[in-house]
């Protein structure tokens, strides 16, 4: 295959996002957003309530990255920040003894790029003193470590610097134009069918009000993961809550 | 080729250094020391007038890097910083509209894992203004550039995290044990051999005093890349300067 061109090139990165997760530090922030721009990834998302110091940010982002902080965009919660995005990765420390982690960045990369032609995509990377939770996690369809010698705690803006690395370097040496790849459904719609799926399971009382609400998280993240699987489309996403709506309407009318 | 034990690749990264030349902020260097360290890499030279602050390096450091900076070494110039080095490698920012740099850093490790069975490695960054200059680069064996979108110019921290992360990969996942590589020339040694080779060259005016430095540096630089490719080993480096010595010595006795 022909190496990508400077528009193909572009119009890829143009679909990528970094999402940064509560984080403590503007500095990083800032840190961050020059270490995307560096690898011309333009889009940068921060969850958090309060905007961060605009002045910390820009003396770390340099005045090169400035527009990557001028069109930060500002969510409250993930899931809202989230809600335009078919592919979320989320990046994790390397676990415990396992040296070798499967899903590198190198290895995450490789999976996304071919779907970056029909979807926009994702990466989100947790604070700095705890990293991503069970909770953020369950929007990612692919997680992404860094392996690392024993000590495995990097810096924020670093893991976004080489995270970035990866992908501008599998778009530039990688092979050709991506292939048709799915448009996945994005997580707004996914999250709606969840929610859909949700209200049927309580209909036919396979989840219980009256139980544990653990019990309850544990069988919606077990249907989470079955779903995650299926790299489901917007169309299926779509059919799957129509069935859902119909059956809560059959049920209410059975009842009414 | 089976992969390496944690012992040999331990062994390999203590054969790394990573030379930071005149930086200017403190932060910087302990922001680099915390990336070294997450990838195994223990090693910090800093090659700079006055000692750099400590309590600024240790914030970005982190507890877990503080000991890179306690066994960090400190020279006032980079001849004597490299002295016990064979193999030197120059970082340099992606040159121009050279997209594709040849020599990035997957490369650069491609080369130079196989020399650290042994080797020491001494890997350089420049200043944070302007990177390496000439002169520096004059030690090196090998170049490595990060590939970057138009925005060439990346956090010291985040080049060195980058580089770091590209050699523990490397090591980790590349091929195993290191093939027996020749010992080669340590910067000393090359230096003095330089030294010589340039007295003799004085001596039968190739090398003329009268002349405009600029001109005697090109024959110089030139001497240099030619040996440079040669990957000299100690015992050839010993013997050109023998020849050196003895003609001299020859030239002093036969005027004398």
């Amino acid at each position: 295959m022909q190496p990508r061109s400077t528009a193909e090139l572009q119009a890829a990165l143009a679909k990528v996002a970094i999402v940064l997760v509560e984080p403590k530090y503007a500095e990083n922030i800032g840190a961050a957003a020059r270490g995307a721009m560096n690898m011309g990834v333009s889009q940068l998302i921060v969850v958090r309530r309060e905007a961060p110091d605009r002045e910390k940010m820009a003396r770390m982002a340099t005045h090169h990255a400035v527009s990557l902080l001028d069109n930060l965009a500002l969510f409250p919660d993930l899931e809202t920040a989230l809600a335009p995005f078919s592919v979320v990765v989320g990046t994790t420390a390397r676990q415990g003894r396992q040296r070798r982690p499967p899903n590198t960045p190198r290895v995450m990369v490789e999976k996304v790029i071919p779907l970056l032609a029909e979807n926009r995509v994702a990466i989100l990377f947790g604070p700095e003193h705890r990293g991503l939770t069970n909770d953020d996690l369950k929007f990612c369809k692919f997680t992404s470590s860094i392996p690392t010698a024993e000590f495995t705690s990097l810096n924020l803006a670093q893991a976004v610097a080489i995270h970035c690395y990866e992908l501008y370097h599998g778009l530039l040496f990688g092979d050709g134009a991506a292939d048709s790849s799915p448009k996945l459904a994005a997580t707004r719609e996914l999250e709606g069918m969840y929610d859909h799926v949700a209200q049927l399971l309580r209909q036919v009382e396979f989840l219980k009000e009256g139980r544990a609400e653990g019990e309850n998280d544990y069988w919606m993240n077990s249907i989470r993961k079955f779903f995650g699987r299926q790299e489901l489309q917007a169309k299926e996403v779509k059919m799957i809550r129509g069935f859902c709506k119909q059956f809560l309407r059959y049920e209410k009318e059975k009842r009414g």
